[in-house]
């Protein structure tokens, strides 16, 4: 690879990010524009800019955004069509955002005539994955540069080094070690490594950072009535939100009772397990309340279907392969299968649990009139099960017959 | 078909099933025989050995056995290794009971030389294809009458007309009609119909029988620890126990907990949605604990596989068909994937909820080693992930310089 | 069911079909109207109007009509496009016409204000589960008659009997009875029953009836260019042509070679295994050379992926479900990934055999630069898979360090 | 990775290994060990033997080794259960190989004290994937050399130049370039490269190596039976044969027939697509063999779960994952279907074309009596089909009729 003359860098303001900065300034010689997204992460923008001036760079080349609606339109809501987790509990919250991180690194470099655009994900995770192949996919020449994996600033005291010799400030609690590494977006947060290492021990309480401890949460159950369309939640009570103004809602209805809390170990695309603690307190009621919906309004034979390709659905996300023929596809199919998704569901938030206690919608397939326990007028005929099940048990039966002529 | 002549009934001592008895007496004019099971569900045995004799039933006709452990061991663990759920949700509680008491009752059709078994479950149900499935999948040649299709006492007053024509006794509670139907054996208690049939209510708290009321739980959290082999759940807190001595322990703190309700719209084999309450305090204590053993001690590879297989185990076990070769064939995979899950892990159980917050194992492929944050003594190199991502990239970019070609 | 007042009656003009015409008239006095369909079988249609009038038919009760474009267009192109084949072998050529045709009579019983169709399937194959499935799914208040089912014309002699009865002509060819059951339309040919009902006999020649005997087939083979645009094909040796032009012209190439046959034994819906000798010249032609212009414009994730829904598609397809939610849901997968299926194959048709020996396309992703054996410029580093493997092996590694540490 | 000392190499005793064994102790000054095997391929293994004793490996470092019965007992027939075909047409050949030289490289590893394994495969193809998981899975302490990757031998010219220089004969064949490359075993030969490179272009007739040109076929058919047992091939026209002779006897009978060309662009795991042509007379027949005594032996609902699992099996084994924990899960559930595939099968040979014309078995399921055009004789009651039917469409009607008040 030849040396970059314009990087994109994707840019949070901290210490870390920072430094990246400056080592490709250096490192390269290169011109650097600055990507700082709100995510809803929870962070201020506007010292990421002053920090970038700061850093040298002009004004021109400092890109700050709010891009939550697109995130929770483009990305979120779509996946959660899907009803996607991963190794059956985790809701995908940092491997979503990272395709739009990169589709937007990738748009700034064709808008400033950048030939490169860069990342602060280590070589271990994850993250690096998803933000290279997603950037590849969308543009097939643009140079990625992942300072972690190049540079030898291997250990805090080098970085710190690094920093000072550079007049890159340093705040006092960035000096000593966070106990742990955290991600944020809308979405959820993660926290990893350090304390968290051993996975036999409980997580402590500090970590957690976006929901209450539910022993702390209200005594009382708070319910409330999410409305969608077509797979998507458009309301919640009544009142009609964006995409973002809903997701921003139900965390504070899920932080507030304590929702959404998961420790897990999974296993990482570059082939170790890792442990994470995660929030996701919006995203657990909105999964628990879609399943609620399309429970009532979705087909049997289209949930089936749509259950068995999840696994591999948020596996490809997981992977970082959002830009991919074969999500695409998925997303093709499950889309599909949203077109009646389409009604209310009422959950209860109590102490830790979402769960769905009602849910109604014009475009329901429940039946009252066949399901009845009481006299259905003739809906449905009970002696069409005998010959159903005559027909389901036909091969069966042919098998039997087969073992007991072998055995004889 | 013609009639049968010696008939192995499911007998619960309940009024319906000695209808039934009565019926197939007087309708076929056949010798019955009675099968009365403990899965679990929490009824006195004894009272249907008296109701029998009093019905007539001969003594060496009248069987009554405890199949708790055979039930758990050959049925629920199994079942449970594939960390199966029905429609995202369900634990296939009352599905996974059915086929173990049709091969009882097609073994106890062979001892007594019977050639017909009969089952007290409705045209509409999924239990009648349950029963008779296993039923023909065992002996090809067994009659399987299912009087409530067949019959003429379609309304509550005829079955009781029926009953004290033919002096069957009718305790009290039976008079009025039940506010709902239920089912129960050792894994769960499912409630459904009358004042559940709307599924935009919220179930009536009397609804629920083995769970307390999340609200109504101990305020401070208990945390248990399970052990397992294989797969398998064989101990709490150190202690060694039968499958069905767990399972019923599991219960008992699952239960006083709150945790394991579940209100569910779900898509019957026969073609109609229903609604059901299940109560699965064990099971959801289980299921939970299993995954995190599992996250700790499956390859991914393995564990993403069996994800993406258990849709299908699990619409398998619904409908059904447990004694077929698809399931045969799923439960070796499965089976072979579990040959390493053994460990321990730490449940906290509160106000409805239980979350794994500990597991450790010897079998574990967690490796602190690779995954730490800090100096890693160069177990994982950084730098292979450069190829790593690049090969991975390359037939993305393969197809976004073919769309770049394309667009010119 | 309420006996029927109008019935759309799918007749072929032949002898059964007279019959079943004659028996809704007299068993149920109702009205019918008759739906004839040129699908390509290769019979002559008009004297289904006349044998049709004769029987009674009012002249705007009989529908006769061409529906190749539409079949080949609209059902046998969007199959193809998932390379769909049953239990490995079958290309459905039966299957995929029921749909259209159930649609058809369907909206001319809405036409004619009728409140019935009918059909002339056994009640042993999948046929009938096809034509009314389709039927109830377009008009859930549809009634389908199925005489077969119903009456007892359950011999030859009866159903002589009642032709002559009831003044309907037998051609003399029909007074004994056919050696094997013949389904015909523009995709296949099928024979079944009789002479062929032993597995284990080789089908005689004369039963085959597209397609010349291999040994009879030319001695020098013939080569043709299809070309194909997003997943279609279009043209032949590069003269455009309509869906059905191109199935018809494949079919004689097919047929000349002697391509197409198949000897199958297959699993039917309804519970038993059935064994067929099926002819699809055209199709087998145009499955080789799809799947050969997919080798080069699909990505492998697309292709894989497809592949891996291909059984279930295929089973949904012959099973009846043509139009289910599921289906749709797996066509919208299977059609976003033809979107760049463009390009043109050439075929080599010999003795039996269509083999794909060339293939072009300006959407290729094959890229020889990459692939080549000689220098490459840069376009791939090998050094890259070193890292690619390192990452890959890691889950290995770590599984094999386990056994290791646990075998001491 | 610390320098090898001892090295197990894949030596085949041509050019190219030759250089490899000769680089190996100049560049690491280490200890080489070759391992030679007879897999089918065709050749000598006495010339390699004294090719090595010329390069100075000790005779106790030299293992030469016949491995065709555990290549096809342990590898071929494994996978031919699942009727393994990556991307719908290749017969994973050369993929399937691999990890048998792996394991026998380690364990000599193991026997002879190196820490090391080298192979001679490229940076650019599957084959050093394979060989290297395989290698690791085995021992995740060995080292891999693959010495393509990292020389800078990396044009023909220094190739011969390092071998001049060292001594290495060159046979006079081998001066010039070879038109394509070759891989070779007792299942197929591939070839690939060169002159094959443009995929429009049809590969020239002297590219095939071991089946005739289908044209110079016999002009007459051969039919031969073959024997299985729980689905391994086990005689032929009764003779009952080792797995490594019958494979060799097909061949013979395929090649003879020109059976088994295949001309296919595929994908590549390391993300290009190639093109090759394969030849696999033995294994096309075997495939078609298998499948017609699955056709009357296997269940329906086992045959649809195995040919849904392929794809991924056959994905797994092109990738290289034969160790690990998937492709074990699968090949239990594969192995359990195979319990009852035993009977014969008679199969045409005739100009490239294999097709199974007749099957029987004890252990069939084929139902003649079921099945009949004729009188059953009640083994099927037709009325059945008409429940079957009516609750198969209840969901679709349901659906129908939400569509018709939807668009009131």
């Amino acid at each position: 690879m030849s040396a970059p003359k314009k990087v994109v860098l994707a840019y949070s303001g901290g210490l870390d990010t920072s430094i990246i900065l400056k080592w490709l300034q250096t490192e390269y010689g290169c011109e650097v524009v600055t990507f700082t997204a709100d995510l809803g992460q929870g962070e201020e923008l506007e010292p990421a800019r002053q920090k970038a001036e700061l850093l040298g760079i002009k004004p021109e080349n400092i890109y700050i955004e709010d891009i939550r609606e697109e995130f929770v339109r483009d990305f979120v809501f779509p996946m959660f069509r899907a009803n996607a987790v991963y190794e059956g509990l985790y809701l995908l919250g940092t491997s979503i955002a990272r395709p739009l991180i990169s589709k937007r690194l990738v748009e700034i470099a064709k808008e400033t005539g950048a030939d490169a655009v860069a990342h602060g994900a280590t070589g271990k995770g994850n993250d690096q994955v998803r933000f290279e192949l997603a950037a590849y996919a969308l543009n097939p020449d643009i140079k990625v540069i992942a300072p972690w994996r190049e540079w030898d600033l291997t250990s805090r005291t080098k970085l710190l080094e690094f920093a000072e010799a550079n007049q890159i400030p340093i705040a006092k609690d960035k000096r000593g070690e966070a106990p742990f590494s955290v991600d944020a977006n809308l979405l959820h947060t993660s926290s990893e490594g350090k304390v968290l290492e051993d996975p036999a021990d409980m997580a402590p309480h500090y970590v957690y950072q976006r929901t209450v401890h539910p022993e702390d949460a209200p005594n009382e159950p708070e319910f409330i009535e999410i409305g969608f369309e077509k797979g998507d939640a458009v309301s919640i009570n009544g009142e009609a939100m964006s995409p973002a103004t809903i997701l921003t809602k139900l965390n504070e209805y899920g932080g507030k009772h304590g929702i959404g809390r998961l420790d897990l170990v999974e296993g990482r695309f570059v082939g170790m397990k890792s442990r994470g603690i995660y929030e996701t307190p919006g995203g657990t009621v909105l999964l628990e309340a879609h399943r609620g919906i399309e429970s009532i309004t979705m087909d049997r034979g289209a949930m089936h279907l749509k259950d068995q390709l999840m696994p591999q659905y948020a596996e490809i996300i997981y992977n970082g392969f959002w830009y991919s023929p074969e999500r695409e596809m998925l997303q093709a199919a499950i889309d599909k299968s949203q077109e009646h998704v389409t009604g209310t569901v009422r959950v209860k938030l109590y102490k830790g649990l979402a769960s769905t206690v009602g849910r109604w919608s014009d475009h329901s397939l429940y039946s009252e009139e066949h399901v009845t326990f009481e006299d259905d007028a003739g809906a449905y005929d009970q002696k069409d099960a005998a010959g159903f099940i005559q027909l389901n048990a036909l091969r069966l039966k042919l098998l039997a017959a087969r073992d007991k002529r072998l055995s004889k």
